[in-house]
């Protein structure tokens, strides 16, 4: 079974913070949206420009994005967490 | 008795969760806005562009979809329930 | 006397749910903004694009429609009880 | 004396409720934002479009319209009470 | 001293409304959003439309206009009330 | 060390109301959003319009400029107090 | 380990107010939104016109900016504070 995002969305795993800031990214307590990382699993159908022309996306499958914690729908998935967002809500990518 | 959407919306009948989750997707308890299984019954007539042309759907009839719990309008069909929702609003495809 | 709805309104006359429901659709009593059934009795004289062009009507004098409940404006003309409403917030159409 | 309306406004001039129920259109005291009758006195000088084209008006003075009670500035002028409304806010002309 | 405003915003003095209401004008007590008279003082620099061309202004210096009273900014200049308010939001002009 | 402001800002050094008010300028206590008087000390790099294509500011080094009081951002360089604002929150300016 | 943040976002470090302070700059403790100081560290993906053409930014890394407090992301790597926020949300360059 598969989950294909429609639109400019795409489905982000959810990776477990702890695990996370060992790899040097922590989020700090005081924050009020706390970002997110994640890894992006699927990328949606596309979005539409005003003349009707598919949007490429930014983001690659297998890309480590920081996202938003309340911008995206949270789904389970095979017990699993994991998010639908949009591409312009994702922070950025973190490059080894 | 046929119930055509109007514009860019989908007719989309709900699938009961229970039954959904033993094919692999269970919504969280703590998600605020829970998103819902459903299944595409009838494509709208179609929402226009800028120019006053026709956006293609990107779904069709018979897709499983994931939508939002409270972007649509709920009806009830013949003891069925459904809920009428812009597409832009339905968050993905489950594919087999 | 007549009424000519401006612009990409319609005129739709209110249909008793009670007899709606025996033609098949039962609107849930737990649904926040109940939709209603209606019938088309007038078109505007239509809405204009950017370029001033007039946009057609979807639906057609006759049509069965569903509609939000407090999206338009009521009226009551001769003891009947219709809405004005804008085309693009009419749900969908009723086919036989 | 006499007031010109700027832009895409027109002078309403009220017709009393009591008379217009009479001509067959009674509004409802249950509705939140009745509609109220009116004859149209001015149109403006004219909206313009994106290109910086006058827009023509859709009324014409005498029209008897009818329009939301709201969403105009009301005002007095030799002892009649006037509404300035946009004409998009106008919700229909009632023909004889 | 001058004030010269800026973009599509004039310069309006406020004409007391007694001696308004001599000239035709009374506005309603009732009103919610009382409109006031005035007089243009100076026209701004012109605004733009979305192709960076100057718009011209509808009104002219010494227009009697009539204004919404909360929509512009007031000021004090040589003991005289003022108002700087943008052009699309002044009502008509009072025509002789 | 100079500030140069972004976009479509300009850095206003405020002025002093009483030194104003000698000037001829006096701003109504009653007044809910009181305008305030500056000099303009920086023009921003210049907004963008939709063609990507820099915008030209109306104003100029060295104007005295009336702004809303809360539009800006407040900054403190050397000890004089300035504000941020973008040109189009500017009201207008003082010509002697 | 690098971020790069995604269309028109820049990676801002913050830097200590003490610090700047002594550079010139103090922030009013009145201000409502205080901005705050920052290094420019690394600049986005490229934000996109309505043509889909790559937006240039107008700072560059290095920069020294001054920008809202509330207006971006705040992160956490290395055990340094850095903001992701957007171009247009930047107040301003400071310039030696």
């Amino acid at each position: 079974m598969k989950f294909q995002p429609l639109g400019d969305r795409v489905l982000v795993q959810l990776i477990d913070e702890a695990a996370a800031s060992v790899g040097g990214i922590i989020l700090p307590d005081s924050a009020k949206e706390k970002p997110q990382n994640g890894k992006v699993i699927a990328l949606g159908t596309g979005g539409k420009d005003e003349d009707g022309n598919l949007k490429k996306f930014t983001v690659k499958v297998g890309d480590k994005v920081l996202m938003p914690k309340y911008g995206g729908t949270e789904i389970k998935l095979d017990d699993e967490e994991y998010q639908i967002v949009r591409e312009d809500d994702l922070l950025g990518v973190i490059v080894k």
